[in-house]
């Protein structure tokens, strides 16, 4: 078996990726909200990736991997471990494929990503919610099943995927200024970072990180990868570190990583489900969380916000538990 | 001052009307769901008019009154009375006119409705919520400003506009079998009924309406206008009689009116939040609701269904309350 984690993507790769899985992905819209623009004094631009059919931009990755594959590999499945929208997306993608796909998935994720998964035909196990019971459950189900791992972003498969989201955004909109997308382990990051390096090396990319699990801010300050545990956050998609191969895209091509208190992603995430009227995850507020706390440095500029994903308890919302 | 309950919008007051407000408004995306696809048997189209930025079609409607008045007329300002939607989005058609506008609210109208007038520089008026208080409000309020009179529905200016959304829907679908649209007043109806008996004649014409508020229903089956005066529903968009305007649009060209109840209506909505990731209002879910009441009517037809607006309290949303 390839080692999947020591193959850095290239923009052809993105590109191939993306004549790949157009049919199973969207091209999902671009929304603005001149309340939002008056708010910031930025130009904002929310590419709406929760409109995804499975709710998130991991459909783009998991299809590049799952379509990718050769009959015989597809033939024993796909596995892999995922705090929610890569088990669901790649539950999605494998059953379009009518391929077996087992997922590990922390007992604390979010019903409703559980649910999906099971809608998809993907088979969970669950573990508890840290790296180290994530990483030896995975070994068991993946010795069992001699599925194909697809690493919900340590895969060059997937960063190639997600890069297809940039491309299509950076044709919907006249030119971007900077762009942010919220950081866990990398993926979507690593993604807009393969494509705009090579189409658009103009733009600034910003990378949006709850305090609570502020790794990757941490590693981008240090210069080498720092990874907590078991960090605890609302943004659940956001709570998995950095590995080598985001962090390759990370270091070289990431302008800034910014924080936000749990406080201001839940503030973040009313006011767009307020004024843009989606309903999105807290993982996907960071990056407005972020500009409403750095105004400065967005003011006057046109500003791509990529919204990860919508897939949420809704009788479980955060302002509601308060 | 002319009577503008008299005057029966035609197929170019329509067209003109697009031309006028196109500055004004947004063209709403329109959505799919492989998962209601599979839910009702139909394939649905949702054009979603809670992306408006003041968030709901009236918008339409109320931008082609104000800017279709006269530099003297626009100088008193506009007038009205809504339950919410029409008095903030003419509140917003003013707002860019800059001139004054002045709306007659029920006191029980949510709460989002009432700052959006405001945020929107909208002067409100309260009333209880009946029909009878708000047309003996409003009189006081009209005499007193002098304001030009634009009623929510019962005026050629707004059913003109209302039937714009019409038009783009057909543009950007291959076709419809059916359209589905709530009604209370019978604006979006009407509008729809306007734009579809010269455009598309083909289309069938379904208003859905909640139980509780069944005016319209008994009107049809009737024959002749049956007014409530203080209906009660979740569906607050809802909850106003059909007046002589709309009454000849509902009379001549809609093929059936369908009702939903109050648990139905929460069902319809929180699904559409859930698997389209849109936040829309109750009103809004009466359609999927009867849709999913009547499959047998839609089932393997291309359904059109209009979302009409997507200001809700977020901090009370029906499946929370229960």
């Amino acid at each position: 078996m390839k080692d999947m984690s020591m193959i850095i993507p290239t923009y052809e790769d993105m590109l191939a990726a993306h004549e790949r899985i157009k049919p199973h992905i969207r091209r999902t819209p671009v929304m603005q909200s001149d309340y939002l623009n008056e708010l910031t004094g930025a130009q904002l631009f929310f590419k709406c990736e929760n409109f995804q059919e499975p709710g998130a931009f991991k459909v783009r990755g998991g299809s590049n991997a799952v379509f990718g594959l050769s009959d015989e590999e597809a033939q024993r499945g796909v596995c892999t471990h995922s705090s929610g929208n890569h088990a669901l997306c790649l539950s999605y993608a494998a059953g379009r494929r009518g391929i077996p796909c087992n997922v590990v998935m922390p007992r604390t994720a979010p019903q409703a990503k559980k649910d999906a998964v099971r809608r998809y035909g993907g088979t969970i196990t669950e573990c508890e919610p840290s790296t180290t019971s994530r990483e030896a459950v995975f070994a068991e189900v993946q010795a069992r099943t001699g599925g194909e791992f697809v690493h919900p972003y340590n895969d060059p498969r997937v960063i190639a995927g997600q890069g297809t989201c940039s491309k299509e955004f950076m044709e919907q909109t006249d030119g971007l200024d900077m762009m942010v997308a919220p950081i866990g382990g990398g993926g979507m990051i690593s993604g807009t970072c393969l494509t705009l390096s090579t189409l658009a090396p103009e733009v600034s990319i910003i990378a949006a990180e709850p305090e609570q699990a502020d790794d990757a801010y941490r590693s981008f300050k240090a210069g080498h990868i720092i990874a907590d545990d078991a960090p605890e956050t609302i943004a659940d998609g956001l709570k998995v570190p950095l590995k080598d191969l985001t962090w390759h895209f990370v270091s070289n091509h990431v302008s800034d990583i910014m924080t936000a208190s749990e406080q201001e992603i839940i503030d973040a995430m009313k006011i767009t489900w307020k004024y843009l009227r989606i309903v999105m995850e807290p993982s996907c507020a960071v990056p407005l969380a972020v500009i409403l706390k750095n105004k400065e440095a967005f003011a006057g500029k046109r500003v791509g916000v990529v919204v990860t994903g919508g897939n949420v308890d809704l009788d479980k919302l955060p302002w509601m538990a308060q």
